[in-house]
Formats: structure tokens, sequence, C-alpha cells
């Protein structure tokens, strides 16, 4: 609403009004007019400067003399904060046709300064003043302070994430909050006759809480003034000085909120018992709640999940085993979830996701729970919400949600440029059906709040065309020194094709894969070849591929030379597709290690030729494979090395609002 | 998702394609080039266009060949529509580094013409082709077509909106809804080796309907294909020539739809069982749902709605005697809403309001039913809803509807220009409490239905200082001959003063208000002024009239000479304001004429001094005041003359889509 301030003169008695420093105050002089006055003068003592607004065509009728013109205004503004009450004078003379004076209006100002303050510069410090206050730009450029949502649990007795309760129960649950501070100058006694209003727009406070840090018996108190269902809160015993917020984030960006959130101060002159206060001045603040963002695979690794499963013909000893291989040469934790907790559910790549949350004050990781909900159901809730480890989650209606709503079908891209755009956080992959087929799709609730967070702008694709439905069964990315510091590795039967026709026409038809796995049916490369069925089947597979390919060319702004085609056959079951034998994409990427699923492939001369052709496609990138045979412990239940791990890594080093999404 | 079409070449057999006209095909050679192959040459017969593109350093190395690069690339337009299947032919040789031609492919085109057309440039007709379909804009150079929600009831045996039938009943309903039609031409042979899909985004699909209109016995049927979980239509039997579709809205602008919607068509090649199709060409249209606009008071008026109240101290036959007299003057329509329909609820203001819909091709009046639900509940649903009168409400949750959602507390101003910007619909006002105030408010419900028609954007003014809230209890738009075409008039408790003083002066202090009505407590001009409680009360109302003054005159660009003040007087009933006698700017406007509320003023020399000071006040702008009794009937329980009536006025002139908002 209205900031301007309006203040009414009188010709029968003085009047008096508070004002701040160097904002505009309107002198409204015309309902105050004399009778048969046609001109007026303006005089003030030296602090205050006047200014005459008129239209260009009204001139003055002498150096200070104006003509009463309907639309003519005065304004004045105050460059110095007032010592004592009413030190500032205005008169006003009006004058007769004649040139006589008739009468005279006094108006008594005090200036008082008032400022809301945050971190604008986003350098962790709250600065005074400060330009456009109320607005939040992004770039190297930008301005506006930013907000975490307060999503980690940093009293490890209490319950559910801080932002659940009203009120601050640790010093280090502070530090998750931004700071935020009311400046106040002026004589005393005048802060007596006015309100300080501290305000959140209601559309705004469900969003956050701020607290007002109070001195109490020489204990700092920190009491809740503005959040869901308060809107306003009356500063009391205003006195010169500084008063001191924290405001903590209760909600991430989604479909119906941007991230931005404002608060204000106004200074209200209350003239009458029921009166609503008319507002003098108002400053303004503005946030951004920090955007969730996830970390692509070629960022550093810092922790590997895994779960444990002891029991039965699908046990993972032998998986761990090669884990623990792959991660004696990478400096990296690894976390086993036991089987009390994974409650017999192996898939620990599909009930999260890792990301994190920054400020220039703070920055911690936070786990995204998948609404997936099987038996990690309730891991990321109990075991990994934490001090500094947030918690985030979204609950579709439970029929809406599919196989595509597993994690496992959540990707994001190293860093990428798409013509001319830079995306310094690369982009969110999401599995999907295509855009005018009613197949499955993620849930709306979990791509509303992807697309909301800005800063890895989605690109959905293709994925629903295989029966679990997910990105990480034909794509990955790997870390590389060259081009663009990645490649983007795509499943190929046609790669798998071209290998086995030249091993064939080499003279090793007759070798047979599965060599080593018990009990197994082994087929010859001249028995895979002969297939008609899975020929035909891998047809159809590499046109899915094929239109994903080709749309990630696109959409991440690559080239054929970004690409390298893993050789994998797929088969149909029931119209869409499974790997037929481990799905060498599907491999958990630690820095220059892979963990590549063991594809018991055509064994040549004592060799896996495919285990031998992906080392000759990945090993010049300064990549070393490691091959993990998990294929009774997760591949027959298909699923892969990435759909049984998660990675938690290194945050980016550039700062999400340095970037203009 | 992609809209590339790339196209395999290979050495091995020739290959075939379909293209569409004029668009751009990707050749894709290097998958298949021979080995030793340095470069390459494209010819093609007479229709294709062939562009070789490459980084600025690649030079051709004669006048037609070209190096292998990894980054160069092939692109072939058609510009003619193809005869006969495969009637282009392109042609690329390979050749070694000795310059010797080591192989060539062989690629026939096949060119056909789509086109998915719409009333683009808003004359409502269909024009074939147009640029830049897919977007919309705003202003009158702007494009995009337009879509009504069909929300009226051209059945009346029908039950509800047309909307919700998913089949069309009536050729009536058919003029309601927008014409879509796909063009298609080309050899018939190839669409029948093709799909032709229409379809529609998932976010969109339950915002329209989409019917096919098909011959079927030589009858023309209507044939339900996208909408509400639809979202592709595959078209059977595909010919040279027009598919005709209709288009009907389902749902109005609101917080999380901006109003547009797209539909594609998009050419398929499909070339497995189960292979997804892969799109080689798409077509895109928008529309935008045309939005809900009221009508200001300088718009003429249609039709007035008010309730008959027969039975009690209450009973409205004075007042409709009073509204008869004012209609003689106005070529106006009066519809009386019986008891039986009314259910003894006189406030048919608060339940609902009128305003309309427009497209080039049809308008039609929506009454916007409020959730206020009193007596009048099913009025607008039963008794307004039917052919060509569409309805639509809003239903909040039944806690957070209070007195602020009655209609009364909506307003919308004339046309303004403020700071350069121009609303030529008005803007939009709503009733509410001050921004940092936790008071009543209008629910977010209806606030968002209004934000989001974006044509009228909203002004929230402050009437939460009134018992009953409304922004009709303070302020009104009257028509004027001058200046911006209207006046603002604000109730004034100052003006009422400053009269009562005048009159004093003149030796009238002891003429008496409330002459001729029964049983009332008359006071006289002396006892008005000497009541210090009264004063007080008043210049409270004074002050929250004043903010809402200089709220005004900023967001509608309003000067003082807008304004005009139309003397009242308010008495506070636990910290809330009432009318202290008949609220004068709660008016009826009907073009010129004006049904103000009887005030019961002081009476002097046989005229009451209010009616005599607001005919002063009026009748120079060209209005003329009817005074009409609405005590007994409306005033003493807590309305007046606007409160109990409604008005159908006619739409504007100007074009919604013409305009910028």
């Amino acid at each position: 609403m209205s900031q301007r301030q309006v203040v009414q003169v009188s010709t029968s008695h003085a009047c008096y009004a508070a004002c701040v420093l160097g904002t505009e105050v309107f002198l409204d002089m015309h309902r105050s007019t004399p009778k048969g006055a046609s001109s007026f003068e303006v005089h003030a003592t030296s602090a205050v400067t006047v200014h005459v607004i008129h239209n260009p065509v009204t001139k003055p009728m002498n150096t200070s003399r104006w003509p009463l013109d309907p639309d003519i205004e005065v304004v004045v503004t105050i460059g110095v904060t007032s010592r004592t009450v009413n030190d500032n004078k205005v008169k006003i003379s009006y004058y007769g046709w004649e040139g006589n004076e008739l009468t005279v209006a006094w108006l008594y100002l005090t200036c008082v300064d008032i400022s809301l303050d945050v971190d604008l510069s986003r350098n962790g410090r709250v600065r005074s003043k400060g330009k456009d206050k109320a607005k939040w730009t992004w770039g190297p450029d930008g301005q506006g302070a930013v907000l975490l949502v307060n999503c980690d649990k940093d009293s490890p007795s209490s319950v559910g994430m801080d932002s659940s309760h009203t009120e601050i129960r640790t010093s280090a649950d502070l530090q998750d909050m931004s700071v935020m501070i009311l400046r106040t100058q002026g004589p005393s006694a005048i802060f007596a006759e006015y309100q300080l209003v501290l305000h959140v727009p209601e559309s705004d406070a469900d969003k956050v809480r701020v607290f007002h840090a109070i001195h109490n018996d020489s204990r700092l108190q920190y009491k809740l003034v503005l959040g869901p269902n308060k809107l306003s809160y009356v500063l009391d015993h205003i006195s010169e000085g500084d008063s001191t917020f924290y405001v903590e984030g209760l909600s991430f960006p989604d479909a119906d909120f941007s991230g931005l959130v404002s608060f204000s101060i106004s200074l209200l002159e209350v003239t009458h018992q029921y009166s609503p206060g008319t507002p003098i001045f108002t400053d303004t603040v503005v946030f951004r709640v920090a955007p969730w963002i996830m970390t692509p695979n070629t960022q550093q690794p810092v922790e590997v999940f895994v779960c444990s499963i002891e029991k039965g013909i699908n046990s993972n000893d032998v998986f761990l085993e090669g884990l623990r291989v792959l991660l004696r040469k990478v400096n990296c934790k690894l976390t086993i979830c036991s089987e009390v907790e994974n409650r017999s559910d192996r898939w620990i790549q599909d009930e999260l996701e890792f990301g994190y949350v920054e400020a220039p004050h703070k920055t911690f990781p936070v786990v995204f729970d998948s609404p997936r909900n099987r038996g990690l159901r309730d891991f990321a809730f109990k075991k990994i919400l934490g001090p500094d480890f947030g918690y985030v989650t979204r609950e579709p209606p439970k029929k809406e949600v599919s196989s595509l709503d597993s994690f496992g079908n959540l990707d994001v891209s190293p860093p990428v440029t798409v013509r001319g755009k830079e995306y310094p956080f690369g982009r969110i992959l999401i599995g999907s059906t295509l855009p005018w087929a009613s197949g499955r799709r993620m849930s709306k609730a979990v791509r509303d709040f992807l697309y909301a967070q800005k800063v890895q702008a989605p690109v959905e694709v293709y994925s629903e065309w295989l029966s679990v439905g997910h990105v990480d069964e034909f794509l990955t990315f790997v870390p590389a020194y060259d081009r663009k510091g990645f490649r983007l590795l795509l499943a190929s039967p046609n790669a798998c094709y071209k290998l086995f026709k030249e091993k064939q026409k080499q003279g090793y038809g007759n070798a047979t894969q599965f060599i080593g796995l018990k009990n197994m049916e082994r087929m010859t490369i001249d028995e895979l070849l002969a297939d008609e069925t899975l020929k035909n089947d891998n047809r159809h597979a590499q046109r899915c591929i094929d239109w994903n390919r080709d749309l990630l060319k696109q959409e991440l702004g690559l080239s054929e030379e970004d690409i390298i085609d893993i050789p994998q056959l797929f088969v149909l079951r029931e119209s869409r597709a499974d790997a037929l034998f481990p799905d060498m994409v599907n491999m958990l990427v630690l820095g220059r290690h892979l963990g590549i699923p063991k594809p018991f492939g055509p064994v040549i001369r004592g060799q896996c030729c495919l285990e031998e052709k992906v080392c000759s496609l990945l090993e010049p990138l300064g990549l070393t494979c490691t091959f993990i045979n998990d294929y009774f412990s997760y591949h027959v239940l298909s699923g892969d090395v990435h759909c049984g791990t998660n990675v938690r890594r290194q945050p980016f080093s550039f700062k999400w609002w340095h970037m203009v999404p």
C-alpha cells in the first residue's frame, strides 16, 4: 500500500509531525487554504529542503511565491536526524489577490532515522542501509539476502526438523538463521508517540519465522514475533540503537511459492484509540529461500551409502566385498544401512537423493526423501536428518505415486552451457513418458518441487519405455579431463551388436557369456546374434535411446564427441525393456573411479569382451573401471550397482545466487 | 521436447523418410561414414535445398566437397509438397584421402504439408498458417487465439454448466467454442506409414476439452478427443484436406493456471510394434482462456436485480416503489427476485457480481457467485445460469469465509491511467484489512481468482474498520462529462461536520434530522455537533477514509479534483464503524441517474440539508439524484441501496486482448 507521507497543515493551530531522514513529506495545504488566498510561500529552517512540484506552465510569481494552483504540491525532506523533538520548522504564508499576507500555517517536524537491514550483498555481514532493499536480483552483481529452510535437527533429542518447532532450542539453531537488524535514531521522546511495527505479508507469513533477541535479566531470549498467523509485531520500548532478529525459512520454493519473502518495518502515527495507525514510513527487505541443489557425478564424493542384505540367495555379501575393493581406491566414507533399518529394501538410490542448501552464512546437506516409501521409508527421517543435515520430502496422493517417483529416475547433469545459456549447476534429468502419452510419470508434487528450485532447470527425458522406468538404466555422466569436463554415457544396443559381430568375424562366435555364474543359461555370440526377437527388441531400445540422445544433445548443448556408447542389450517383457545382462551404465561414479556392474559377457582369451571394450572406451579419459558382481544381489531383481548405492557429494564452490536462471 | 528431425543415412541400403514442407532435416552421416573416408559431397533433386553447417575455419575442398569434420552437419529443406512418394532424392558420396569415391548413400524424401490453425489474429476467422503460432502476445499488435470457459448452460434441460458435460448437446454450445483446423497435404500413401497425433500437455489437459467434427453416415458428430485424462488423439484415415476441432475451456485463470493452453500436432514415424514413435514434425498453437471482466458504474446498465421482501416491519415495499420511480427514468430492465427464491435474504449485491467473457467469436455475461452463501445461495446457479449466461464461483473452506467475501466488498473503478500505465478496464477494488494486521480479509481463493484475471489488476483498500467491512460503505464512482469521465465519491465525516457547522452559524442549530420517520430518536444540528463521542468516532472514520483516499489517488492516478466528499457520519460499535444515517455513497448508479439512500438529515426550510448538499455537488456533473427511502427495509439492517440491488451492465467495447496488463 501507500508509502507516501502526507501531513495536514492548518492556519488555526500549529501542526506537529515526525518524519524519516531523507524521505519525502507532502504538505496538504489545499484543504486548509483560507478563503480569498491566491498564492503562498514556504520557508523552513536550515535542515529542511522545500520542493515545489508544479506543472510546466505554472511559474513562480517571484523567487519564492507560488500561485495556489489545484495541482501544485509542496514536498519537504530533512537531511539530519533531529536532536530534540520539533527542532525543524516550516512556515506557509498565504497571500490574497492583492499580494497581502492573509494568514500563516506552522508545521514542526521531528526527523528520525529508521532502517531494516539484512545481508544485502551476500557476504555474511549485515550492512547498514543499502539501495533498493526491496528488490532481490540474481547474478554476480545481484543483491538481496538469503534464507535457509531450517530443515535440519540441531538438537538430537528433539523430534523432526527444527522448522517444526516454534522455539529456539540450541545456539546451533541460531547459526542456521539469517540476521535482520532494525536500526533507529532520533529523540527517544518521539518514539513514545509513534508505533514501530514489524510485519510480513499474509502470503509470506507461513513460509518463515522471525525471533526477536531480547535481553531479559541479562539473559538473551528469543521471542517468536512473526510467522504463521503472526503477521505483525509492535515493538515496545523503542530507544535509539539496534534490535536484532533471527529469521528461519519454513518452506522450500514450490509451485505456489517463488521463494521470495519480504519483511517491513513501519512507523505509524496513532492518534485515536481505534485508529488504524497511519504509516508515515515503511522500509522493506526481501529474502530468497535458498533452493535445494543436486550434485552431479562430477562432484567429489563424501560418503557412500549401501544396504546390507544378509539372508537368502539374494544376499549382497559378494557385492559389499566388491564395493569395499572400489572404496579402498577412493577417500570416501562408507555407511552401511543395516537390515533392521532397511527392512530388506536394498534400493537406496531410489528412496533418497542427497543435495544441499547454501547461504552466505551457512551451508548444509539436505536429503530429499522420495514418496516411494518401501522398506527404506523412514531411513532418511530417522537416520540422516540430524545436526546440520536437513530433510525435505513431498508426499503426493498415494495413487499418483509410480515407479517413476523413485530417485533412480532423478539425476543431474554436470555444468553445461546451451546456446549461450549457462547452467553452472547442470540440469536436472527426470525420466518421463512421451509428451503426448498418458503413461507413467513422476508425480506432479515432486516435479513441481524440482522445477521450483530454478537453478538446475529440469529436462524431462523418455524413460517410460523401460519396465522400471528410471533414467539411470540408460544414461550416466563420468568426469573427463578434456572437452566439457565430462562425458555422457548412453547404453547402446548398436554398439553391443557391432562388438559381437566384430568378435564373430574374428572367429570368436562360440565365446560364451555368463561364465562364472552358476545355473545361468549360457549363450554364445553366434546364438545371441542369431536371435531375431532379441534383434527386434534391441532395435526398439536403440530408437528410444536415440530419441533421448537427440534431446540431450539439444538440451545440454552436447555434440557427438561428448557422448560415449556403452555396449548393452535389452529384452522386452510385456512391451517394456529390461537389461539382458548387468546394465553397465548403471554405475557408481566416485571421482575418477567407476564401480561398474560386472556384465559377465562372452569370454575371449580369458577376458570378458564387454569389460575389455568398456575399459578401452573409458580409461583414455583417466578413469579406472572396477567391475562389481551384482548379479544375484541386484541384477536379477531389476537393478544394478547405481540402484543399490547412494552418494553424498561435495557442494559446488560456485554460489547459486551468482547465476541467472 | 526435441523438434529437430534427424535422418540416418546408410551406405549399405537406400533410406526413406517423410519430411514437412520448409522444415530442416538433419542428415546423420557420421555414424555411417565408411572407414578411410575423409570428405563427402551431397547432391539432390531440384526441390531440395542442401545446407552444410560448419565451423568458420572449415573450408570446402572444392565447390561441393567438404572434409568429414566431426562437427560438420548437413541439413536439407524441401520447398514443394510431394506429388508422389519418394519423389525427392539426396545422394551422399564419400571420398578417401586420395580423392577417390569410396561409396554412396541414397536417401529418398517425401515432402508433406501439415498445419494446425486457429484464430491467430483474433478476427473470428481461422487463417491458414501464421508465424510464431506457439506464442501468445498482448496488445493491439499481439497474436494468439482466445478460448472461452464454456460456463453457460445452452440446453435448458441440462444440469449445471456446459463445461461439466463431456458431450455437445446443442449447436448453440458449438458457438461458445473456438475452432481449430488441422490441414494436411501430400501423397495419401505416405500418411499410411506415419501417425498424426494431436496432443495437449499434461498440465493443460484438465483445463480444456477438444471435440473432433466427424462425418458419420452423412451426419456430423462431435467426438471428444482431448481433455482431462486424454492427452493425445491418434487421427485415423488421414487424407489430404482439413479436420475441424472445437475447443472449450473448463477453467478460468487462477493462482495455479496462467490461462494459456497449448495444443500440438505431431507427425510420428512408427517403425516397430512397441516403438514410441519418433516425432519428425510438431506444430503448436496456443490459446488464452478469456478472463472474467467486471463492469464499473460508468458502463450502461442492462438489468437491475432486487429482492422482494414482503412481510414484517422490514418489508421493502416502500423501497421497491422508490426504485421503480428511478427506473422510469432509465431504459433498463428490472428483475425482482421473489421471496421464495431469495429465502428472505435481501442483500443481492453481496451474493453475486456480474461480469462477462469475450472472444472474437462470442461474448456472454458471467455471474460470479460469492462464497457468502446465505438465503440467496442458489439464486445465481438456479436462476441466472442459462443459455449464453455463464456462471463461476470459488468455494474456500467455510471457516475462511467472512463478511469481507460478500461482493458489496468487491468493486471496480472506471478506466484509468496511472503514471503512464493504462488500465482500460479499470482496477478491481477489494476491501481488506491493513497490510500488517491480522484482521478479516476476503478469502484467498476469491482474491487469487480476481488477481489471476490480470486485466483489472486489483487494489486492496482498507475496509475492515467498518462493522460490515465493505468497500461500498465509503466509496463509489459516478460518471462525469469532464476530466477522466468519472468522479470518485468518498463518504466524508469532515464534509458533514463542515455542513452542519455552516448551518448552525446560519441559525439553523435546532433543525432536526429523521423528520418523517416514525419512532426514531430525532437530534438537532446543535445536539449532533455537541456530541463529543460522535466527534471522536468520526475523527477515526475520517482517518480511515483518508488513508484510502491517498491510496486511491496513487493506485488510480487521481487528483483531488477527481474526488467528491459526500457528507456522512459514522458511529463506532465495539470499535468498528456503522453509518449513523443512510449511507449516501452506497448508491445505485444507472447511467446519469443515481438512486441515493434518503439520508433523513436536518430539515431546513422544508428541505433536507444533506440532500440539498449532495444535489449541489453532483448535479453540475450532469447527474440526477433520486433519493430512495431504504431506512427500515435496509439501513437499520446495516446496508443501503447499493447493498440491496445489483446491476448487469454492458460489456466494454474495448477488447481485452488489446491491452497490455
